[in-house]
C-alpha cells in the first residue's frame, strides 16, 4: 500500500502513504473563502482608498483605477544592517536583498477567479521588475512566490505575489541545479526534459497540455496535489519567456489553479518559480542548457509533522496518480 | 536587521528578520487548549475504555490502570506491499518498516502538565520499542517523534509519541551526519561538542543547564524558540542513555515543555530525537565518535510560506537570542 519514491533531482525521498479511508475530495476544505468576501475591504491596506499606506514602486494603469500596484514590503524581511556582528564560529551576512509585493486589485479575486488579462499583466509585470532587479550586481538570486491563505503562511488575504532577491543561491536552488548538472553530465540532457519525456510515455501524471506548457504531478510529490508547469522547449530562465509564452503561461496557470479551487473548494496553496540564478552568482555549474526553469504549485493540505522535519521524508496520503484522475 | 545565519552542521541558511512590531509573548496563542479538556474523552480512540479498538503491543503497567500503552498505528505509513511496480526511470521502493504510537492515559495530560514519573516511564518504554525495533535486520533508522497540536499535524488531541522506523536512512539524517563527519574530519572533534562549548562562551542562547544536559536555541533557529537539549558528555546513541541521565532528561524535557507551554500558552510544536543510524545500515561515515544524539522541539508558530519551500530558506521572526531572554 505505501512506497517510497525517489525525487530523481534532488534524490529526497517521500512516502506515498494513501489514505484508503479518505476519497479526493475529502481533501476539500470545508468553505469556499474568497468569492464570499466584498471586492474591496476598507480594513485591508491592500485595497485601493488605501494606497496612502505604502510607496509606490509601479503602478498599472497609472493613476486611481490601477489594476496592478507593487509596493516594497513594509515588513521588510530583509534590510542592509547586520542584527549582530559576525562571530567566529559561527557564519553569517547582512540581509542585503530586496523585497516586493505584486497586489491585484480586487480582494475577493484569487488568480483563479481573475480575468485572464489581469492573470497575463500580473505576469509580465513580475518579469519587468524581475529585470529590473537583476541589474543590482550585488544580488545572486531572484525568487517569485504566492501565498494564498492562512494555513499557507498568506498573513493578508488580499491576492499579491511576492519577490524575494537574495545577495546569494538559497541552498534548495543550488541543490536542484546541482542535481540538474549530475544528470546533465551522465546523460548529457536536461533532467526535466527527460522527466517530461517519461511522464508522456507513462501517462498517469501528465494533467493537461497547451503548445508550449505541460502540466502535471511529479513522481515524488512532497503534498497531496503538488503541481508543476513546464514549458515543454528547453529553457532556463523565466526572465526570457516570449509574449506570446507568457499568455499561454497566465491560461495554464488560471486553469490549474481554477481547477483546484472548484475540485478542492479554494484549498490554501503556495506557489513558485524556480528560474536560473542571476549570471553574477557566477557558479561554473549554472549553465542553460543544465536547468529548466518551472512553476510548483504546493497545496497546503497535508500538514507537515515530526516526522516530516525530523528525517525530510514528507509523507503524502495522495498518490498523484488518483491526484490526477480526480483534477482531470 | 535582518541577517541571514547558516547552521554550522547542514550549511543550511535562515533569515533572522524580526519583526519589531510584535513582542515575545505576542506569539502565545490566543487560549490555553489542554487544561481545559477532561481526563477522559469517550470518543476518543486513545482514551481508556476504548482499548478494544486497537491492538496492544505493550502495556504498563499492565492490565485496566494502564498508565503508558504502545499501539500498532491503524492509519500505517509502512506497510510491506509496493504500491506500483518500479519504473525505470524512477527509483521506489516498498514502504517496509514500522510505525508505533506510545500513549500516555491521560487526555487532558500533555506532557508539560504530566508528573515526572509519567515522563520518565514513558522515554523508558520508548527507548525498549527503540532496542526491540532494533534487532530487525531491515531496518536502518529508527525515528522517536512527538506532534502536539492541529497545527503542528497532530490528528489526534490525545497526548502520544511516535515511533517510525524506516528501512533506509533518510536524507536529512544522513546529510547532517555527513556534515558532523566533515566536521570531524577537519578538526579532530564532535560539531556538537563544540557547538555547547561556543554556546556556552557567548553565552546568549544556553537556556537552561543540568549536570549531564545543557538546553539551548540554535544559532540558526529555523522557528521561533526553536529549542534543542543536548547530553553533555559526548554520545552517539539515545538507546545507550543510562537510567540515571534518562530521569534527568526527563526532567529537562518537562521543564522546557513547561515553560513553552507557561510562557506561549500551550503552542502547537513538534519534537524528535535525532540518533545513530542503526549498525545494520553500515555506512562508514556513521561513527560514534562523529554523531552526537540530541532532542530537537520545534514550534509551530510561524507558519512556513512559499519562499520556505522554494528556497529552503526559513524565515524566522524571533531571533534565538532574544526566544531565550524571554523564556529564562
Amino acid at each position: 500500500m505505501s512506497q517510497f519514491r525517489q525525487n530523481p533531482i534532488s534524490k529526497h525521498w517521500v512516502l506515498i502513504a494513501p489514505n484508503r479511508s479518505k476519497r479526493p475530495e475529502q481533501f476539500a476544505q470545508a468553505q469556499v473563502i474568497s468569492q464570499n468576501m466584498p471586492e474591496i475591504i476598507p480594513a485591508c491596506v491592500f485595497c485601493p482608498g488605501n494606497e496612502a499606506k505604502n510607496d509606490d514602486i509601479l503602478r498599472y494603469p497609472k493613476g486611481k483605477n490601477w489594476q496592478i500596484r507593487v509596493i516594497p514590503n513594509k515588513f521588510e524581511a530583509l534590510s542592509d544592517v547586520p542584527l549582530t556582528a559576525d562571530k567566529e564560529f559561527y557564519v553569517s551576512r547582512s540581509g542585503t536583498g530586496d523585497h516586493e509585493v505584486v497586489i491585484t486589485r480586487k480582494h475577493n479575486e484569487p488568480i483563479a477567479l481573475q480575468s485572464i488579462t489581469t492573470v497575463v499583466d500580473t505576469l509580465k509585470i513580475l518579469q519587468q521588475r524581475y529585470l529590473e532587479l537583476a541589474k543590482h550586481p550585488q544580488l545572486a538570486y531572484i525568487q517569485i512566490f504566492y501565498n494564498h491563505g492562512r494555513e499557507a503562511g498568506a498573513s493578508l488575504i488580499h491576492p499579491h505575489f511576492q519577490i524575494i532577491a537574495t545577495p546569494f543561491v538559497p541552498n534548495g536552488i543550488h541543490d536542484e541545479i546541482t542535481g540538474c548538472y549530475h544528470y546533465y553530465q551522465a546523460e548529457k540532457k536536461c533532467i526535466y526534459c527527460a522527466i517530461m519525456e517519461e511522464e508522456r510515455k507513462q501517462n498517469e501524471r501528465v494533467f493537461y497540455e497547451t503548445e508550449d506548457f505541460i502540466v502535471l504531478a511529479p513522481y515524488a510529490s512532497r503534498s497531496p496535489f503538488e503541481t508543476w508547469i513546464l514549458p515543454k522547449k528547453h529553457a532556463s530562465n523565466f526572465e526570457e519567456v516570449s509574449e506570446k509564452e507568457m499568455s499561454q503561461l497566465a491560461n495554464v496557470l488560471k486553469f490549474v489553479l481554477g481547477r483546484l479551487y472548484i475540485k478542492l473548494s479554494d484549498p490554501p496553496l503556495n506557489f513558485y518559480i524556480h528560474t536560473m540564478p542571476l549570471a553574477q552568482a557566477g557558479h561554473s555549474a549554472h549553465r542553460k542548457e543544465v536547468y529548466h526553469w518551472h512553476l510548483v504549485i504546493f497545496p497546503r493540505i497535508a500538514i507537515w509533522a515530526g516526522f516530516e522535519y525530523a528525517t525530510g521524508i514528507p509523507i503524502n496520503p495522495m498518490p498523484p496518480e488518483d491526484a490526477v484522475k480526480f483534477l482531470k
